[in-house]
């Protein structure tokens, strides 16, 4: 066991949870949930996502939200896009730190359901986004490797496919002359369990050494925190979370079901097993709360409602 | 890491769950409940506790509960008492499996909170049921050290707190000529972390190389699957389980709080981790959604809702 003495927690609540919500959210109790968040230490927010608004109703405000944001010094607020028309809405949306990413997907019948992209599309897809981050200066900062633990459509998705989108990956990122992004193994559809973390970070890890793992969870199954803590156990050092476990989960049949990686429930677990996040406790507490506010429904993170440990006599 | 080949769940849903349940369930629907659990693969099942009913409305119709029960072949239902009082009521209960217990406080500031009892009260409180074992030849099957992890009130119980109570137990077993029971180390608050998960059962197995160890574990604080997985990791094969994550939090506001460990989303992680439980996951996913059906209102576990690892393409 190597867990890492301080990790990174970049916080996806607003972005993952606001897209799915079914009811509107005013851009106002956004941008309070969202400014919460810049206090609580996080210093890595994302909070809008420069999507088809007619596909995804609850990112119509992106601007909106972008205008009014007010980043306290040393948190970055992020943004998503999936092509160069969201990124060059980002380009000009105020207020954003811009890291160049791109997501391609580790197994082809997702690709293809989810955007309509077969593995060399997938991969011509991120290459014209990269050529936008090195023509803006843009740093080339991640390339998340989607479903990469599993699929529902496809099955098993295995290593090899990882490890090749990675390689490719990489090689366009050389040939476009930018740097080595953090590569992001996304449990997309929450097909990880300890082993198959165990044997995709190790596989990649074996490969390539120096590249930085950031691991982003999915709870759908309950899988999310034992997930995580295989990871820390490995010595990841980079997460992605949600506050209150906010996210999408096109299984849910009712409230409080199962969102991202809780935030909060992931800073306590570090907390008590002496894994330095930077995080205030108390605050991500009651952020988590406010983000239930927000949405107006219960959410299924269990610190907010369990406590942090203390002994109250 | 050394994972066990094969497990025992043992399933405190109907006992843990409808004992904390605001609204009153009829008895027909609790029976629903538990024979449906019984054809899951489940072979011990927890059906009711004989408490006091006007502290406990939910238990008070156990007996009404036990005269109905059909324990198919190979499938033992069992129950819960506190005292001498419970157990004479057990013992005359119709279509049950008696296994004494006892159940000691590792917290001496739970224990005065709970049942009133400090550390000389509680281990002669066991010392009482254990001659009425041995006096009605009931198997000593189990003794639970409660607060094995920590104490809401007491905070930090030391390890040592949990030898000195196994001690004692193992010493009164010894002199009433009753054999060694299970020890199931119960976090009774939800402090448990996998850093104390490994440090007890380490130290305890340490001690006392041949004592079968089981878990019971809360999910009050988002822990209860990396603490079960940190079990299994060190080789535990026993543990407590609900399903649909049923169970008591009196931190709980609103629907869907933390209950315990949810037996089908423990069955998951051990049919993908190669660890045999002998349990039908879709049988459970389908008693878990009966029993929010039963109670009236969504609980906690995932995989009722997320669904097991298939390809649907």
């Amino acid at each position: 066991m190597s867990l890492p003495n301080r990790i990174e927690i970049r916080e996806e609540g607003p972005r993952e949870g606001f897209q799915f919500e079914k009811g509107e959210i005013p851009t106002a109790r956004k941008l309070e949930l969202i400014h919460a968040l810049a206090e609580t230490g996080l210093k890595r927010i994302q909070t809008v996502s420069f999507v088809d608004p007619r596909r995804v109703p609850g990112m119509a405000d992106a601007e909106a939200v972008c205008a009014a944001l007010k980043p306290p010094p040393g948190v970055a607020f992020g943004a998503l896009w999936l092509n160069a028309k969201g990124f060059l809405r980002a380009l000009v949306a105020p207020n954003l730190t811009l890291d160049g990413s791109v997501s391609v997907s580790a197994s082809e019948v997702f690709g293809k359901r989810n955007q309509n992209r077969d593995r060399e599309q997938d991969l011509a897809a991120a290459a014209a986004l990269m050529a936008l981050y090195a023509e803006h200066r843009i740093p080339f900062a991640r390339a998340t490797i989607m479903a990469a633990f599993g699929c529902n459509f496809q099955g098993e998705v295995p290593v090899s496919a990882v490890l090749d989108r990675i390689a490719a990956i990489l090689s366009l990122a050389g040939g476009a002359g930018l740097e080595r992004p953090v590569i992001s193994l996304a449990d997309t559809m929450a097909w990880a369990t300890p082993l198959t973390i165990q044997r995709v970070v190790g596989a990649v890890r074996d490969k390539w050494p120096e590249l930085e793992i950031s691991l982003h969870l999915h709870d759908t199954r309950g899988m999310a925190m034992v997930n995580a803590w295989e990871g820390l156990r490995m010595g990841v050092a980079r997460f992605d979370a949600a506050i209150a476990g906010l996210g999408g989960c096109p299984f849910a049949k009712h409230e409080g079901a199962a969102g991202n990686l809780c935030t909060e429930d992931l800073a306590l677990l570090c907390a008590e097993c002496g894994v330095g996040t930077g995080l205030d406790l108390d605050r991500l507490i009651a952020a988590g709360r406010l983000a239930e506010a927000v949405v107006g429904h219960s959410l299924p993170g269990r610190v907010k409602q369990g406590g942090r440990l203390t002994a109250r006599g």
